[in-house]
């Protein structure tokens, strides 16, 4: 770390350069820190499904040098002096959005992630439009303080760190749909998000059905806490359920059958998408005029939202379950190939401080 | 009008045979009245599209002899000993449900068109689900109280007929929604549903937009008292529209892009389908995840919110535009063939009284 105050931080980061290529290191120049500004030394970075799509272009959008990153944890370094809401030393964590116009009528409802100039974490760019925003395959970052979110003490920042994405992106949906105590839920695939969505779903008093492709994941979805388990493959076990559920919350990015979900919601139940397959969803008219079934879908969650989901993972001692590694283009490599065949109980989080010693 | 008492009720009728018969004189015998009963003089059958798939046999069900007609309004021409909530000489109607269990949990939520066991007017069995239901094209029906309602007198009783279905079927979903003042709402679809939708959302205060394919619309549009009217085949006036409106009424039962519509919709608006494309509705997964729309549908309403729809219309002065026929083989058959055309401004309504004399 460099001066910061005068000429900003070098923070060693891993980089993709162009689609397909490996992860290399690369030096990025974090801006001089603002009054507003966390400078923040970043101890844990997730790897979400998400970072894959964008390093390999798969979305059609990405710009290089990538550096990805948006589950992001780590100690308060340095302050701006207009700072309040933590101290130097402090546990925090950064998700997919470090800015945004904070006027706008989204803005105002804390709903940031629907702000139309909303700045995501990496492969975007700043208010400017123009200064291109690097994540926490790094060693620093520096956020507007709005953006940046406390982690209670007793959380290891290990675990923590897929919280500021995967987590928010099953607690938030979960809150607007009222899940509450004896909601009869399911969660559909268990995989980041889904293992996420069990684990808040228990807190929460629910009783949790977890739907998957894959007997073999029985025994994990019962050691999460889950009440019962179907695989959504068996027409019989689907037709048992049929009309059972208040809400479902839909995890799974594959191409799926999301009628035969539906029709397992109980009158006027709702039926959210978290993940995004590529393919158009269907279903038939007649599935959504019977029955009155509400079907949605929710992206990430604002500050406050986000905030609240910490503080509640706080109080029930809710992380990740985690593999951890130290980056180097290998690690990173075989990571991203175990994450696209969804080997992974159930996030990578590279170990940052131990990556580029 | 034979005896009722000892032997129920023969009604002039017309019924169709067969798939792809015209309609013939029927005679229909009407049950005993019981003690719960009220016995209608038919004078006034709204024809619905639902009519036409049934007689045709469209939707795979269909069971011959069939007497379509579930947009009955009439005079109560005798009561049973239980019967309280009308007498005789009252103006009364009928829709799509003539019984139900009325011990359910949708029984007992007031949502009767929700009941396992509810019985539809015609194309139907009774309770004991052996006794065959005979709809409205026909000169006496006998249905229990519970499913009767009272039309305000100040109603014509041929533009009230088709409030029974075409009315509540839009009126149920704007409730459901809280479409009220200054509700910035389209309606999709100029026809029998839609033109009643435009009704209820200017007596409701709503701001009401119309979206049609056809330009030969507009003026009609205007004249119903619409805000405002947009072609949904012109890609820069919906694009112009992106994120208006908080509620939108899909009442289109042909193939059509529903992604196009979702995206009109506002933050957390509804999207709610009454009619019933035969194709599957598709859309992709990030049309629902960016914007929380919430995708719905309906079928028309429980019996208190049929009687409290017509209290409205009486208080409004709401009835269905319509064309007045009399009934012959060949009327039906016209009638029929420019339903199909949506050629009728807005519903084409039987005179009873004057078919069968």
């Amino acid at each position: 770390m460099t001066d910061s105050k005068t000429s900003g931080i070098v923070a060693k980061s891993y980089a993709v350069h162009s689609v397909g290529d490996k992860f290399e290191l690369f030096d990025v120049q974090r801006r001089v820190p603002r009054d507003d500004d966390i400078v923040i030394k970043i101890l844990f970075c997730g790897i979400c499904h998400s970072d894959i799509h964008q390093a390999k272009n798969e979305w059609h959008n990405s710009t290089y040098p990538m550096v990805p990153g948006h589950e992001i944890t780590g100690v308060v370094e340095q302050i701006g002096s207009k700072v309040q809401k933590v101290q130097i030393g402090d546990h925090v964590g950064v998700g997919c959005l470090v800015d945004s116009c904070l006027d706008c009528r989204a803005c105002k409802r804390d709903l940031e992630q629907h702000c139309p100039d909303s700045c995501i974490t990496y492969n975007s760019t700043e208010l400017d439009k123009k200064t291109p925003t690097y994540g926490g395959y790094s060693t620093y970052v520096i956020v507007r303080d709005h953006f940046v979110c406390k982690i209670p003490k007793n959380l290891p920042l290990d675990g923590a760190a897929p919280l500021l994405c995967a987590g928010i992106t099953t607690y938030s949906p979960m809150r607007q749909h009222n899940v509450g105590q004896n909601t009869r839920m399911a969660v559909v695939g268990l995989g980041g998000l889904g293992h996420m969505a069990v684990k808040f779903g228990i807190a929460l008093g629910a009783h949790v059905t977890v739907i998957s492709t894959s007997e073999s994941k029985r025994n994990d979805a019962m050691k999460l806490g889950a009440h019962a388990f179907v695989i959504s493959k068996d027409p019989e076990q689907l037709k048992d359920l049929a009309r059972s559920f208040q809400f479902i919350l839909d995890t799974v990015s594959a191409k799926h059958d999301v009628q035969a979900l539906v029709q397992l919601l109980d009158f006027e139940g709702t039926f959210c998408m978290v993940g995004a397959p590529s393919e158009p969803i269907d279903f038939s008219a007649t599935t959504i005029i019977f029955n009155r079934p509400r079907i949605t879908g929710s992206i990430i969650g604002g500050m406050k939202e986000t905030q609240e989901m910490l503080d509640f993972c706080g109080k029930h001692n809710i992380t990740s379950d985690i593999e951890l590694i130290r980056a180097t283009p290998e690690t990173l490599k075989t990571a991203y190939d175990r994450t696209m065949k969804a080997d992974v109980k159930y996030r990578f989080v590279v170990d940052i401080q131990n990556s580029f010693a």
